[in-house]
């Protein structure tokens, strides 16, 4: 969507076609877990980023709901779209492939009722029509991620019982080493979470309505389950259309987004992007570079020569008050690239020590050891804190060292801050770390 | 005191006197606001960072209160210590000058009781002493930077009547352009404190007491009168030490802290540092660089070799729950030093427009036509908004375009902050203004 409304923007005479195969082209895929909630009140529209009359009458899209594009011919520049049981070939001068992903979904779900993996609106919208109808009496997430502690805090917001499995001893384990991982732990079982970690769900038990989530031997107990496992990309039609494909399986393109095929694009969650840390393809299926992919192919396609800057996979949620957030990586995955990286983990307050209301926080940074370049930051702590980590993400991004971070110019005042910022104290520890 | 601890840590055999004038060696001057408001509950020894007893049991420090240092002689390497009456000579091997700067006081205040400038810790107390006693009907505030704001809302918690006087047309001049300063003028007027802006204090009256303060023609009563009108070096004994001076009357040092005389240093407010902007000189009194001064300081007297990394003077304040935060140079300043700056102000939500607690807020970035090298950013906005200028200080300091800042890899989630961050806006309307 964001790149067809660039391209009406560019080129208003122009012909575009959005062909979504779900009800909505264009929601916020991060807010159904605190809509579930009812933290975001209202219907679904309060997730609709933009809706099909806009898209249509103020941005002049031809927007096609319950449209799925089934076949391209790449020689020809046709594609095939199917709706209500009629199949409709229309011609391209260019074609956007912006399938993103899908759920992971590891074994059969054998089609019981009360099991969900939350990626469409059309999934979230399921979920809760089906809760009111029948509220659950124990909900079971798969998965310690993001959508797995966001829909886990949903659970304990709507006085729900709930297990969590996650298959590495800490949560968040993507984003956050173990030091921090376990004070997650600690917060979510404090919140009347049952823990199942370093444990993975090999099933669902039940018949017609899940009944169980399978771990090994023992069946937990569910009448409600969520899969939160990540995502795979979707690049069956890139296939179809004769793209070359990544070692990942994903649609192969340049930093412009173009594939293998002429006048065939791609991006979003359907391909990897370069990471800025790592310089390799990496696979960062946040909304942020979705959204950024899409205005650089809509430039593209009119003429422009834009390319994707990186990615750093800043990443940030909470669990309640305790907030979460991170950039570029963590020591574990810095080790496993095999970068020689050191860390260290600090505690302050988010405010002088003396001022109410002062929160706890713990702040983590990973760095090359040597040239003592930033890899990484971590932060975890109390209300207010998380967002912190932009100043991390503004330093990685601009390759910056140990040494600059530590002398960085942070802003004090007792309201707001320690006079020596927790950024710099950890960017000190880390650099004790490494000549240690 | 940050000097005398870190040579003390390196060198316990080290005797290190600390001669200080007033009671208190270590104490935070950004919070005696928020203490005389009484949101910062208990005695003033709330604001003490290091005590007395800590300075001389745990740090070994012989820290000398109400001693003043009164002459050098830097040929015989003796410094005269005045306490009670009594004078004494004492050698030294280093001299530190960290004597700060005095309030700047532009008219006679001719000994009334009443007014006040807010330095240190013992003006605070005298004030919050003399208000227990006899509390104010109504107060003026001279000055409209961080301290004559945060005395002002100090005032409006205290329920004290109060009218704030300021040279410009908008408050925070140093720190905010006019279109972002406006807005504090009318929070700080919607709190119910008069405002008389673009106009100069030009003295106070009464007998014994201060009954009012004079701008041109206008007596504006008040019982209690604050001065906030910034600080000026005391490079007194530098001066007498026979150190060179720079042209703003203030000891010049190297980015060591050394003087033009041998083993005799100087730090803090009482000398100027470089801005990282501008790479010249400027005097930037603010606790971080204080506190890193004497850190480097401390390090070079035990034979280290460090140098002051140069600073933006990265600011922050609140006024209620409006916030307000910059980082290097305003467009106004940034012009006047010359410099061909663009800039742009953006209005944002702090979180996903759906989400329920979203603050309003504007971000302004100035950068320098042509390069698009960043040379500031401003925020103001609701609750816990301002310390995202962290991410825009850590961006200065690498030197970023505003190239860079539209492609930072901010964090994004529905509760912390709508996929596009604020500053990416800004940089993209930025870049756009200078293209026009």
């Amino acid at each position: 969507m964001t790149a067809a409304s660039v391209i009406k923007r560019r080129k208003p005479d122009w012909h575009v076609v959005v062909a979504e195969a779900g009800s909505v082209a264009s929601f916020s895929a991060c807010g159904m877990p605190y809509w579930v909630a009812n933290v975001v009140e209202g219907g679904p529209e309060a997730l609709v980023v933009v809706s099909a009359e806009d898209a249509r009458n103020v941005r002049g899209i031809d927007l096609r709901v319950h449209t799925r594009a089934t076949s391209v011919d790449a020689a020809a520049r046709r594609v095939t779209l199917h709706s209500q049981g009629r199949d409709e070939s229309i011609n391209y001068d260019h074609l956007v492939l912006a399938t993103g992903a899908q759920a992971r979904v590891p074994f059969d779900t054998r089609g019981l009722n009360g099991v969900y993996a939350l990626r469409h609106l059309d999934d979230a919208v399921r979920l809760k029509q089906d809760m009111n109808r029948s509220p659950p009496t124990k909900a079971v997430v798969v998965g310690g991620g993001f959508v797995g502690l966001e829909m886990a805090e949903a659970f304990v917001e709507l006085g729900v019982p709930c297990s969590l499995i996650h298959s590495r001893p800490t949560l968040l384990s993507s984003i956050l080493d173990e030091d921090l991982g376990r004070l997650v732990n600690e917060r979510v079982a404090a919140a009347g979470v049952e823990l199942v970690v370093g444990a993975r769900a090999d099933g669902v038990e039940g018949t017609d309505h899940v009944s169980g989530v399978r771990v090994g031997k023992r069946v937990i107990e569910a009448d409600v389950a969520v899969l939160g496992l990540g995502v795979q990309p979707d690049a069956s039609l890139g296939k179809e259309a004769g793209c070359e494909l990544d070692p990942g399986g994903r649609v192969l393109v340049d930093d412009g987004f173009r594939t293998s095929v002429a006048r065939v694009w791609a991006c979003g969650d359907a391909v990897a992007v370069k990471h800025r840390v790592t310089g390799k393809p990496a696979f960062v299926p946040l909304a942020l570079h979705a959204n950024r992919a899409g205005r650089i192919v809509g430039e593209n396609i009119v003429g422009g020569s834009e390319s994707f800057p990186g990615a750093l996979g800043t990443t940030i949620t909470r669990f309640g008050e305790l907030e979460v957030a991170a950039t570029g990586l963590t020591q574990a995955a810095a080790q496993r690239a095999g970068m020689d990286a050191v860390a260290a983990t600090i505690k302050s307050g988010s405010k002088a020590i003396y001022f109410p209301g002062t929160q706890k926080l713990r702040a983590r940074i990973v760095a090359e050891r040597g040239s003592g370049r930033l890899l990484g930051a971590q932060i975890v702590g109390g209300k207010d804190t998380a967002k912190r980590i932009d100043a991390m993400a503004a330093a990685l991004w601009m390759g910056a060292t140990l040494k600059d971070v530590e002398a960085m110019d942070f802003a004090y005042a007792p309201p707001f801050n320690p006079v020596w910022d927790p950024w710099a104290i950890a960017a000190r520890m880390t650099a004790r770390a490494a000549r240690s």
